[in-house]
């Protein structure tokens, strides 16, 4: 048993890791941070933790020393912070942009501004453990994952693994997204009566997630593109990979690459069905669990894969990931207060 | 650890019941039976269980023993077979209609039709856990519930218990409830492009459900009315009872029995909130759980009171207390294998 | 041909308003106001306008003469500037609820302040057409109409007219509301994440809008209550209301009410079918239309009559009915502009 | 004043079509027909014309002499009654798919049979204005366009018309659709608790529409791919077309491009805002409406070019394209009888 705290946990990451960590039987939750809600019930925010815990938020100054630190604030705050709260515990994970890119020059890139504590990304291992299991393992700083970069990485990890990819063909993922990804703040589009119903593609390029799938899949920055869609639907993300297989690569190939994938990783399941109506990875079957769902279809004719990875964007795509990455860094079975299965319907 | 088999289990109650035993600790699930999907993997048709079991759906004709039959057929059929069934297991839960109500022409009044083994009726407890607590743990055969009744007598638990209302003023009951309830089946208005965006008050008398709500609440028929209407959700119930307290009944008093109810249940609370968003029983934030949300309303200037209760009626609603149930009737602490909390943002 | 303007267009009142005005073949609009989108292309904020108007919004102080102004802005800003707006124009018609009652104490009672113009109240005319034709063809001064007031009063209307309820029973309204109903700013528990999926009932008695219930119904305030659910769709309300019939009414007596207000109001359909998915009054498929669909049952065991009234709350719950009543005012067709079927599927 | 009359009226194009030729000023509909529904009035199948006709679905073997004849059936049934049908009227408009192909060849390779009347496949002129709308105001006998060959067709239209697409990149078009295209059939996964809240890419590739945008654009079979995503939407597609653009050309070639076919089409807009919440081209705010919305982004570092075109499938998808080339056939004003604005919000 270890004890944890989380700072800044009256957002949806902070509150879906509380969630987590209350339901994990090796972690104890000692103190959760709100400075916007400081002093109320966490259940008065988070309805669903209602007689489960009767934890208030603390004032973040006020925070002692735990086993393990969760950062869940918005980004750009932990890099200001990180030497402070290395004081306070041994071993941190942030669930945050801020430590994700291991070059700082490739951080102000993408983020337009200088990084506050350059020094510290080197110490941090990004925190997906289908690419960086054995690393987590010995890790004391993990970084959280983009939620929209997850599901690219994986859906492209089966092709780069068994290097299946035409190296010149351009990569275009289509990503749909659901409305947590807004966050609890949102703005005046995050709006029920204007995000209803939409199919609303507010970012064709650019998107900061894009640097997470330069970095860790090691595709060249102008071949890949992250194109993102708003749908209507509260948790999920779909990302669609576009691409171009190697000349002879046939089905049977992406099949034992993509199977391969799935056997070493407890969360990867591969879906790609000839009957039923869930035939292919959907992200709706899989709100509050840590699966991603691949999927694939090849256009023998042309060599044109399509690439599917279907994640919840609050947990594979983020705090899923990071309770599996502190499994890993604890030395526990990766899975343990992840069996969650998902609900059909939903 | 027992063993247990489904009969009927390619529905919406029983996939989510299958979902429920293969996480619960003390039970090991033997067979699960479908005549249309004869063969099939389970995860074929219910998408969330994939990687969790290798289950097949076998053949009714082909079941063998087990220590407790769980039923999960459409309604009508476990009662031309429950000599059978008996034979196969010591202990059976129904989650059908047939074996609800206590009495063979109160049966034959809301169902239109005789019941086939009406000497079989008084052998089953009513399977809802905060009316029956005590039965249920010397029972051998239990009842489903109906979501639409669970809803209706959990919104009238503590009023009727606490002796509040005014005996004479009728109870209407007004049922906002989610897509899953018309099962997997469904009917032509049960199509998406119809079903999406719908306010469609579907029954305004009569809803079978309401048999349950007299027998359990001992209210007059005459007196309480269930009105149905269809909203855009996939799972969840919400049920307003509108009625009048007696004299003198102030606010005060309802918190008292509200609190009880809440206190003797593990999966009852109260939530009554002044500020934040969730300040009321909302179904949304239950899916998956167990837990039925209370609250209430009192007009002092005329004694109307609005008490609400929300459900996901697939769980509370139907398996989530059948599961309730069996622990009881096992011995077991009756939250087991129930613990998910529920998901927030959702 | 007369000319109109807006004041405080950039809300979704203003802009059904501007819609409805810009496809009216009698009017022409003038200018359209907005302190906060000054300057901006109308199209900007109401996309659907887009190459159908080149207008501008305009600011306030820039106002012109006109033939009939609207007020379009939030609660208790007309009554603060009602004399200035009367010399811009001979008629008004007020979107707002500052001139619904009657009665300045009642106004006092139900909003909480002092009415700031009170001796302009009787000047104007409650904007239902359905319950005020002949004095709106004279009016100069028209209020708008509470939407859910609108839904409830129509659903009463039959039977209040027609004298068919019992005058000792409650009048239990239940209403289940679109988020549009909370209008362009919104609040923390309008963002979609939370939003979505809602069956959240936020007022259980209390609502404003039930003073125009009282007033235009003529029914004793301790009698009637409005509850208000809201539920997952952007436009639409539908009002169930409950009571109890005199003795001796039956389900004949009922059709012929309903017919009665159906044969005299262009806009009131009768929605009561024994075959069909639609058979019961329903929003969705009101969408931009100005009807109000009735419908109704009757236990006529009991006498307890479920009456439902659905409409799209921002057309004949708020700007179709103003255009209506200009129509009236201004001795046209009452339809004019008002011919948009709606569709279906939606 | 000319006469129309429908074979095949209670599918949804079939009501929609319906819907808009009630409104239209210079059509009168004589018969609309359905075998299923022979003799109920139309209005119990299509509820939004209730009180706007008095029509009942006819026998199709019943059908009169008209001026136009729309055909609405299912693919596959007009190619065999062609003949007759051409006794019946001098002019055709065929909403299938059964004239869309000019080559019966061709038609075969993507319909999987041969063509029934493949001498009748040149008489036909494909019914999209934007393309064709010389040629439709001679034409006699046009075919409807397939709803994701359109909204593709005309995300690519500005590119193809002015030539700046490099001509060896592949065209990766991601259509995300709304339930509506399924049909008034549906299937098992139409249902709404399992149609709800998806993001399922339900064809990867060689969706029958990808035929009609090879013809259409002039591009190699080869090069061109449509996959097809279903979200949670009843009406609307949005088409989102990834190519490359000829090296040297940049943004403003594309303002050009798009303007140019905006100015030459009244259905035709760009949408490309800088603020505001309506920045790029959606669906939801199309509904009912005939516009085809068009948006663009340009990488000018790599000539990656998203071009994005937002329909409502049933109207400029299917029936909105249909009355505005029985418009053009009749020589009246192309947007008679399409004047819907759409909603805001919705």
């Amino acid at each position: 048993m270890i004890t944890a705290s989380i700072i800044g946990s009256s957002g949806y990451g902070g509150g879906e890791l509380l969630r987590l960590l209350l339901a994990h039987p090796c972690v104890e939750v000692k103190q959760v941070t709100s400075r916007s809600h400081l002093g109320e019930y966490v259940y008065q925010v988070h309805p669903n933790l209602r007689k489960r815990t009767q934890l208030k938020f603390s004032d973040p100054a006020a925070l002692e020393p735990v086993d393990v630190l969760f950062l869940a604030q918005p980004h750009g705050q932990a890099q200001h912070h990180i030497a402070e709260y290395a004081k306070l515990a041994p071993r941190i994970v942030d669930l945050s942009a801020d430590f994700r890119l291991r070059d700082a020059a490739f951080y102000e890139q993408w983020y337009g501004e200088k990084h506050a504590a350059p020094e510290w990304l080197s110490r941090f291992v990004y925190g997906l453990p289908e690419l960086h299991r054995e690393e987590l393992k010995s890790a004391s700083y993990i970084s959280g994952v983009g939620c929209n970069a997850t599901a690219s990485n994986l859906a492209l990890l089966p092709l780069i693994k068994s290097d299946l990819l035409d190296p010149l063909s351009p990569i275009f993922i289509e990503i749909k997204v659901g409305s947590s990804e807004g966050g609890a703040e949102g703005n005046s589009g995050s709006l029920h009566a204007e995000r209803a119903n939409v199919i609303r593609t507010f970012s064709a390029f650019g998107h900061r997630h894009t640097a997470e799938v330069i970095q860790e899949m090691g595709v060249n920055a102008s071949r890949v593109s992250l194109t993102m869609t708003a749908v209507d639907l509260v948790r999920g993300a779909l990302a669609t990979a576009h691409a171009k297989v190697k000349q002879g690569v046939v089905t049977k190939d992406l099949w034992k690459a993509y199977r391969a994938v799935a056997n070493e990783n407890p969360f990867v399941r591969v879906v790609k069905e000839q009957r039923g109506i869930y035939r292919v990875p959907e992200p709706k079957i899989l709100a509050g669990t840590n699966y991603a769902d691949l999927g694939f279809e090849l256009d023998e004719s042309n060599g044109h894969i399509v690439s599917m990875c279907a994640i919840d964007n609050l947990m594979k795509g983020a705090c899923g990931s990071a309770v599996q990455c502190m499994n890993l860094m604890m030395g526990w079975d990766e899975a343990m207060g992840l069996e969650f299965m998902g609900l059909h319907p939903i």
